[in-house]
This record gives C-alpha cells, sequence and structure tokens, in this order.
C-alpha cells in the first residue's frame, strides 16, 4: 500500500484568459512551480474559484494536467459539489487517473442540514465510485460552506468506510476544533490537515499531516520549510515569519490577492483575472498589497515568466 | 411582444426513482396536474432540489418535459449556478426551448461578495445568452443561499438591461423589502413574485405579479383562487385559508413534508424519495403532517395515481 500523502499542499489558483476561460497552459507552469517547491496540488479548492468552474471545465483540466506528466500522486483535486451525480463523476475521474486523494465539500446550498443527510451523501459517493483506491479527505470550512463536518459525523464515517475516509482538512479557524480532531481520530490513521499554515506547527506538535493553504500558492518553500523542521528549536520563529507574510495577504481579498502577487513576480499581468463573484484587486488594494511585499523583502524565486 | 408570465407558480418538487435518479414520467405526471389547476411550472427551484441535479440531469429534465408537450411559455425554470458556464448553458436551453423566463440565484459558494461582482456575474450570463428573448427573473433566498440580491444590485441591472431583467421571486421572509421592491421597480414593469403565498394578497394590492411558492405544489387551486379573487370581499378569508394550510406544513421540514403529501394522496410511495443531504420524513413526522392535513380537510383533488 502506497504511503498517503503528507506535508505543505496549495489550493492551487486556477488563471484565466482575459476572456474568463481557464487557462490550462498557465495552470501547467504554476503547478510545475509548486512542485518544484515540494508542494502538493489541492487543485479545485476554495481558492482555485473551483465552484466558479463548470464539472466539464475542473475534468478537462484534470486530464490536461496529467498528461503533461504533473505528478498524479502529488495531487488531492476537490471533488466535492452540490449534486451526489457531479461529485461521484468529477471523484471516479480523479482516482482513475491515479491521484492521492480527494478534497471533498459537504454539498452546500441547503443549510441547517442533518448528519444524516450528509452521511448519505457520503456513503453515496463512496458507494458511486465503488473503487478501493478512494482516499476521500473531507473539507470542514463552514465559514464559506456553511455546512460543516462534525465529530460524530467522522466517527461514524470512519467506522463504515475505514479504508475510504483518510483524513481532513479543517478551515474552521478554530484551533480547538483541529485538537478534537487530532485527539479523537489521529491514531485512527485519519491525516488532519490545518485549513492554513498558522497552525501548521500546532498541527504537526498535534499529530497532523500537514497543511493545505491559500498562501502556498506564493510562499511555498517557506511553509515547506517549517513542515520539514517543526522539530527543530527554530520551529516557531519559522511560524512567525510565515504568519507575517500571510498577514500581509489577509488584509485583502485573499483570491485576488494571490493572483495579483503572482502577475506581479511573474510579471503576466493577466493572472489576476477572476470569475465572477469575485472581483480583482482595485488600485489601492493592489498597491498597499506589493508595498507591503516588498518592504517584507518577499520574493517568489524561480517563479516562471509566463509571458 | 408576448404577455410576461403572472399568477401562481409551483417550484416543482423533482421525483426520484428508489435508486435516486430523476423520474421524467413522475415529474411529467406532476407538472400536467399542476398546469390543469391554472399554475405555472417553476422547475428547478429550491423545492425541486435543483441543486442537488447535476447541469445534465436539468437539461435532459427540460427537454423531456418540452418534447411531452408541456407549454414552455407557463415554464421558468431555475437556472443560476455558481459557475458562470453552467448558468448560460441552462439558461440558453431554456431560451432557446422558449420558456417564459428564468428564475435566476446569484452564485452563492462565496459569501460577503460584492454587488460590483454579483452585476459582473448577471452581465456576462445576458452576455453570454447572447438572445433578445431572454427573461431572468432574480431569485433573493438569503435564508438558503446567503447571497442577496440588493435593491442596488437590481436598479443597476434595470438601467443596463431594461429587457432582460424581467422581476423577482423574493424569498427573503421580509415584507419590508418586497414592498420596497414594489415602490421602486414595479413601475418600470419590473414583475415582483412573493416567495410564498404568505404574502400573496399584500403583494397583489402593491402592485406585485403573483407568487412562487412550494405550496403551490399541493394546494394549487386554492393559491390561484386568491390571486384570481384578491380584489373581492373574499380575499382576506382566502388568504387566511391558504395560511392555515401552510402552517401544516411549515411544521415540517418543506421539501420531504411536500413529497410525502404527494406521495400519500396519490399512493404513490416512491414519491418519499429524496436525494441527500436531505432526509424523507420520520414515521413520527409523516404520521403528524397526515393527521394535521386529514383535520384540516385537505385534499388533492384529480391528482394522478402513477403507480
Amino acid at each position: 500500500m502506497s504511503e498517503k500523502i503528507r506535508g505543505v499542499l496549495a489550493p492551487v489558483v486556477t488563471p484565466f484568459k482575459s476572456d474568463r476561460t481557464p487557462d490550462a497552459q498557465r495552470l501547467l507552469s504554476h503547478c510545475r512551480w509548486l512542485i518544484s517547491q515540494n508542494v502538493g496540488l489541492a487543485v479545485f479548492g476554495t481558492n482555485s474559484e473551483a465552484n466558479s468552474l463548470s464539472v466539464e471545465e475542473r475534468l478537462d483540466l484534470l486530464d490536461e494536467l496529467v498528461a503533461a506528466g504533473v505528478p498524479p500522486d502529488r495531487m488531492m483535486p476537490g471533488t466535492g459539489c452540490c449534486a451526489i451525480s457531479d461529485s461521484v463523476r468529477l471523484t471516479a475521474r480523479a482516482v482513475k487517473l491515479g491521484m492521492a486523494g480527494t478534497l471533498m465539500l459537504p454539498p452546500f446550498y441547503y443549510k441547517a442540514v442533518s448528519d444524516e443527510g450528509l452521511y448519505r451523501n457520503f456513503a453515496s459517493i463512496i458507494e458511486g465510485v465503488g473503487d478501493p483506491r478512494l482516499k476521500i479527505y473531507l473539507y470542514h470550512i463552514p465559514p464559506v460552506s456553511q455546512v460543516g463536518i462534525s465529530l460524530g459525523l467522522i466517527e461514524r464515517l470512519l467506522d463504515d468506510f475505514p479504508g475510504a475516509i483518510a483524513g481532513i482538512k479543517d478551515s474552521s479557524g478554530d484551533w480547538n476544533n483541529t485538537r478534537a480532531m487530532l485527539e479523537r481520530f489521529a491514531g485512527r490513521g485519519f491525516d488532519v490537515f490545518a485549513g492554513s499554515e498558522s497552525f501548521l506547527l500546532a498541527n504537526m506538535r498535534g499529530g497532523g499531516a500537514g497543511c493545505i493553504s491559500a498562501t502556498a500558492n506564493v510562499n511555498p518553500a517557506a511553509i515547506d520549510r517549517l513542515f520539514q523542521q517543526w522539530q527543530t528549536a527554530e520551529a516557531d520563529q519559522l511560524q512567525n515569519e510565515l504568519d507575517a507574510i500571510r498577514a500581509i495577504f489577509q488584509k485583502q481579498p485573499m483570491i485576488p490577492a494571490l493572483k495579483h502577487a503572482i502577475a506581479h513576480f511573474s510579471g503576466d499581468s493577466v493572472w489576476i483575472t477572476v470569475r465572477p463573484p469575485l472581483v480583482e484587486l482595485s488600485p489601492q488594494q493592489s498597491k498597499q498589497l506589493i508595498d507591503d511585499l516588498v518592504a517584507a523583502q518577499f520574493e517568489m524565486p524561480g517563479l516562471v515568466v509566463y509571458a
């Protein structure tokens, strides 16, 4: 049995052409850079504008990345949709392509749904995919999805599908919740990824598997360094340095800010394009972002200048 | 120019077979019954579990209904998705099929998005469809979508796309909001539909166009009677009678309750099937529902017994 994926992953931002169609070539360049920085690829996460892409657009991008040589065992695409039929289709493709796992949102249109209903959703997907290679990482992000994954739901899924339920990304922003997941489930081979590098050191000390973080799109090497060195005397200092960079991005709307930074450091301005309902940074926001990054001596070494 | 659709519409519940695949034949039977009760068809609304269906499943059902003779000028399908590419595809099909309009959710994954971002979403869809026959009814349902349609956004869209922006369904549950829409926009040919029959009489008195209500799936004739007779002396009494029936359904989870009532009065038990994350009524809930309906002498006359 192969090793499960661990470490730092980026919810890879999805580049669009100026007409807002997905740009497979720029995505490939960015994925290659991230892989070169030892960061895995959680394509189609929240920061990827995944839900602003049709299922077909996502399937096409997955196929193109793998066909171009991106290693599938470093990929954990988001495959959880509102419709079970969509989730099964996307997840089955990811499994067929040999990906390390899939990051799975709960269905997020109806609110205040029951754990029984969410259990049936995940059970139906597991049965619909019907492949023993399937590894699901649950995606708990109540600030956005407004539908969460409770501890009781995790326990029931782990009891019934121990092979398929591989772990979780906890983007609750609530360390007490992450700690409870570690205490209750890490001993059962359930891999807990922090939802940002803010909790990376705490998560590793608590027995976690790494983090999946927006800012790994722009600051991958430094985040990976903490993952590699979390047991050293420098770990707290490395965490502080990561926090300072993250704070700069968190002053702005995150997804447009990530894209703006990539555009700036690559000199490739089309990278700023987002799909509605998101909007690009305003001139004031982008000036503030770049001023802050320059003041922090922030760089993105090795980033491919595409254009 | 043809008359715009007015009156009472049902967000048609979507029947599933016992394997949870969409059941086109039962949907057709239910649509025919609703049409016979003078109720229009807002298929693929919230109560239709629309977001639990893939875009392909929705396209197939639209095609099948029209091919079977359901009148497209009595249809207002929901076509607003998180991905613009999906919204364009669904909306274009509805327009091509000659439907009266489309009911359009805003993209609902990202929260706290700007009116600018929502404006770009609707503008992109209008331009992507590129058909002068397009009539969009905005769908304001913040309790579920968590992303609303502000008065300022309506004004901007009406200013820029007066032909395409035809009206709104207001499911905020806030009469002050509905009244503000009527006061500001009804004079510009913007048709305001109340989100339930609870506000049907008030909406008609304020210059509205009707209502689009969950319970029109089960109580269509009585709701249409109030629409027809809202200017008569009996109107307040009719409103009170509608409220009493609606209150029975609102004691239970609405969508499973609607399906349970249809199953009960048609004798066709497969109708109770819902897709996760929803769950069917519990035995206690279903007993309470039927007891309450029997006590109220509620009936669904003419409902086709399918099985």
